[in-house]
């Protein structure tokens, strides 16, 4: 299941950057599981992992791999990514297999091995089938190409449970010129990602600094995957990196930063929400939108226990208007304080709770028209300060458990 | 479903504890939903109350009169409880209807409206049917007995989306002389309870002191009903009581507190596990012991995070040695510097995990055969202290999204 239209958008070039894929076999035969993002050399290249103590091999080497990249000015110039297994929990095997496929690629490509950077995403605990990854890379390099048919395939050979492809794309104004952003990512269930996202890869044309680069990443990443949340499960293998090659126009001005950082945002955004509408059985797509409270940890912290509440869930799969249990929720939030009768509650415009109880003007049927949507804004105003927060989540169907009960079978 | 056998144990009388119940038709005619405890005067009677910020008319009321009844001497001598509705997010009418409900109640029976504790659960958000509600109280009070039928009608009186009737029960010899500990409950859903339970009753002719009858409610309901969940959601009406009318011998010495602690304590983890046992959609009790870590809260949050895991509680439903998973879920914990190279997880006594990855020694097999029981342990050591927690969950089946999906249809 899936929630709203599949679209996915026109990518035009991004000058620098060209992508391959290929059918490695790494989980069965016939899949495009191997994709290689090439990036030219003097690019930019910002990246934020999974916070999951027990992350995966890739992530362990590519964090390694890009700070020696910055450091040592050689640059990043190659991305690998392997779909059909995360090569996560397998101790010490799974750090030789990451650092063997950077250096088998940095041979084939005339680059240094720490300006390659693994990712994996897939089954957890189980060994890279190294043979068949290795014997992949040529075909895929030889597939290299920077046309929008390239960045929808990459954009496939990255997918996991996912059932749709996924990508975003903006075009701004730069004060010298034309700056282009593309952005794809692949994210299903295991999807409460913690200031990174399942695996999101976006690059632009334009020219950034490597300092600049990653203060807009770690900003843009907050707002956007960070604010997601499918089943509340962080993965081991969460990523995403942003690729400025700087052959289009450079960011100068602060305006031209302000416009840059709207449009990455925007990109950000889209990408995330995607990974909600494709949520592992999702049939709506729900906002949480929190106002009033005294910061946004706060607000993050009322959004984030709404939308993991199953029972929250279960009724917004059942399109009850149950909003006994969105109050429930708020409820047992960890805030210090709490003044229930400030609280409000809306639901699509309809006011579900006021002073403490169900709001007076309430009737079953306005909160039963709303929840018959597809997609729901849940708004919750705690009545205590100016910060909010927004949370994009999924509901609790029956295809959640059937997925996830089936998955390994 | 529910898991195990299902057995309602014998009940001794406890003198100075009388329960009726009574089908007062408050949310469907012919079902048993009034129950009275009537307590002698000259107990103590101590209360755990939920920490949901949204919590229901009769918690208020019950905290207040409580409070009072013991600072005036005036005791506690009867708690009301119905089931069909929980009488909470209902504003200032919820408070009128649960005060009321007292008042009449402390008419009918002589007493002060203070000596009176209501108690509520059922859907949230509709006021109390209240003429149904008085018009059975009269009923109860004529039914009011001591012997085990009583208990075990009481115990069904209470009862929600629960499948079983929950009671457990134990006597011990104190330096004074044989008494007698019982304890009912109910909970199914909405169950993670937050310093107190969905509601559970125990009561003991032993005479305790108040400050000590408190002390030992306080540390007991820690590692039962505050060790259990079934789905994260904390309900807005958890209530814990405990009686001690100090008709048999009283708690004298430390040896006898010692005694009655323990018989207390196993008394309240009985019925904590009953209600997982009795889990929505449940068909799979699932101990999680963590150990090794640095403090009790570490154990807890980690044990936690493990047992709300919708990934976790899917593959325990699918019968999936799934262990990627619980690495994932202990790797996302709030854990500082956690070392995961020191971790070491078990599974009903195979190893899953060690040095960071699957265990050289697992197989398939051995994992399948354990994860096929219907009773699983997961054991997870930090190999970073001496702390440890226990926590008992359910799985996330089927019949846990039905049950959600159409509980208000």
């Amino acid at each position: 299941m899936a929630v709203g239209d599949n679209r996915f958008p026109d990518m035009p070039s991004i000058e620098g950057v060209r992508l391959g894929t290929a059918m490695a076999g790494i989980k069965k035969p016939g899949r495009r599981d191997l994709a290689l993002i090439e990036i030219a050399e003097g690019a930019s290249v910002a990246g934020t992992f999974t916070r999951n103590a027990f992350c995966a091999a890739p992530v362990h080497v590519a964090k390694a791999h890009l700070a020696e990249a910055v450091a040592s000015s050689q640059g990043v110039r190659y991305l690998v990514i392997n779909t059909g297994n995360a090569n996560a929990g397998t101790g010490d095997i799974g750090m030789r297999d990451a650092r063997e496929t950077c250096s088998a690629l940095a041979r084939l490509g005339g680059v240094a091995d720490c300006s390659v950077l693994p990712f994996s995403t897939g089954v957890i605990g189980e060994s890279l089938p190294m043979d068949r990854l290795l014997a992949g890379l040529p075909a895929a390099l030889e597939a290299l190409a920077d046309d929008s048919d390239a960045w929808k395939l990459a954009a496939e050979g990255i997918l996991t449970t996912d059932t749709r492809i996924k990508g975003a794309s903006r075009r701004i104004e730069l004060s010298s010129g034309v700056v282009t952003l593309n952005g794809i990512t692949k994210g299903s269930g295991m999807i409460r990602p913690n200031m990174a996202t399942m695996l999101g890869f976006v690059a632009t044309d334009a020219g950034i600094e490597q300092a600049v680069l990653e203060e807009l990443l770690r900003a843009g990443v907050k707002r956007s995957f960070n604010s997601i949340t499918v089943d509340s499960d962080t993965s081991t293998n969460d990523a995403c990196m942003l690729i400025a090659t700087g052959k289009a126009a450079r960011v100068e001005s602060e305006e031209d930063l302000k416009r840059f950082r709207a449009a990455l945002d925007e990109v950000l955004i889209e990408l995330a929400q995607a990974i909600i509408r494709d949520g592992e059985g999702a049939t709506k797509f729900v906002t949480l939108q929190v106002d009033g409270a005294t910061n946004e940890d706060e607000a993050r912290e009322v959004a984030f226990t709404v939308a993991h509440s199953p029972l929250v869930k279960t009724a917004l799969y059942a399109s009850d208007a149950n909003w006994g249990r969105i109050l429930a929720a708020v409820g047992r939030a960890s805030v210090e304080d709490f003044d229930v009768d400030k609280v409000v509650i809306d639901l699509g415009g309809v006011r579900l709770v006021q002073n403490g109880g169900r709001a007076a003007s309430y009737t079953e049927e306005a909160g039963s028209a709303v929840m018959a949507r597809e997609e729901i804004e849940i708004r919750i105003d705690l009545g205590r300060g100016d910060a909010a927060a927004t949370v994009w989540t999924s509901d609790l169907s029956h295809d959640y458990v059937s997925i996830n009960a089936d998955y390994r079978s």
